[in-house]
């Protein structure tokens, strides 16, 4: 397999996200590892940054769209580089020109592996 | 090329890391696109997570490893993919039980990308 | 009415805590006041840390105290200076290192007004 | 002395602010004793929070006012009551939806007690 991009690499298998919140899973490979086949935190944040961005596309206006601007992230526990990260999301603010996700992060034993705050800010574009 | 790792993928040219400071290259490739052209915030996270990283092991005792526990990230700027990202790391904080950093990322023309604030745990690890 | 102190100016009625989460209620007073009759947020940060510090602190072992270390604050919504805030803290990890909190804050109407993680460090303290 | 508000318990001796930082000290007192003759972490944010929002209010054009939507604090140092909290600020975005601050916050002897990242978003107001 040739992996050309960050979010191919994340090997996310779905996200379903609906007006308040969403729920993505990502399966684990040798990609994730941080090096000693624990899970790169790093990949954690991507992911969370990617399926956060993508729910608040989803239910932006037109002519807008979602661009991250603030995420904090909280690791609590290592997870071996098996099984899968669960994220359920909850959309905490839906205003007018941002949104807030907080993100928990799970593994396949429903071990809380870390939190994440998402801000994403909303953008005007021209459509011209 | 073949990318089976997200170290890898990142495409980081070099660190260099003192007592209280680092410097780090990621050069941007089509594995950074966040899908339209521009910089994924999650690569540029997970760049500062891992030298942060990095650094942090470079300079702690023996007997002890960092592992990433908080990172804040505020992205600010938009980035094309093409050039690249330099880290700036100053060391805030050197404790017993946690380092904290703050990472400045400038692109190419000295614009302040993104910045970084991550605090490092120290936990002992048994070497028998 | 002479405040000698930032805790005491807080004015908070009560703070049921138990081993996995706490609820805590601030009554809101000219004290608050940003300057145009709207709660500070900072006034919301320091009720967040003293309730989360207060909280770890009842469930740590002897010989050790808890600190606050990493506080993230999202505001949400303005709040008038009038009611109530009410804080629900969830303890997202409890480490023998550090603890993990989140804390959503609610007014009186059950409006989100803002969201915090507090990390709090645990650290041994000589009791000669 | 009667304290009847959160700004005036701060004690905030003077605010330098110009276009791109500022400098603002507080004198500790009672008022900012966490219990044990500490600085409480919350007083520190509060500081913070309040001169990052008179700094960014300084500069944003008519018409238009700064809320503090987003804030990291990091707490490196306990801090004994006497002496003083130096907060010195830098603009690290000036955009036209938001503005993020860097704080350093350094006592009398230069120790660096906390570093704060703050984000103010921009928002339209009515003045009719």
């Amino acid at each position: 397999m040739k992996i050309v991009n960050l979010i191919e690499g994340l090997n996310i298998e779905y996200i379903h996200a609906d007006n308040d919140g969403f729920e993505a899973k990502m399966n684990l490979t040798p990609f994730h590892d941080q090096t000693f086949g624990y899970l790169h935190g790093g990949a954690t944040i991507a992911f969370g940054e990617t399926v956060a961005g993508y729910a608040s596309n989803q239910i932006t206006a037109d002519g807008q769209i979602a661009l991250g601007q603030t995420i904090t992230a909280n690791h609590m526990k290592p997870k071996k580089i098996e099984g899968y990260i669960l994220a359920k999301g909850k959309l905490m603010h839906k205003g007018k020109a941002f949104h807030v996700w907080s993100i928990d992060m799970l593994d396949e034993n429903d071990i809380h592996i870390s939190h994440l705050t998402v801000t994403n800010v909303l953008v005007s574009i021209n459509k011209d």
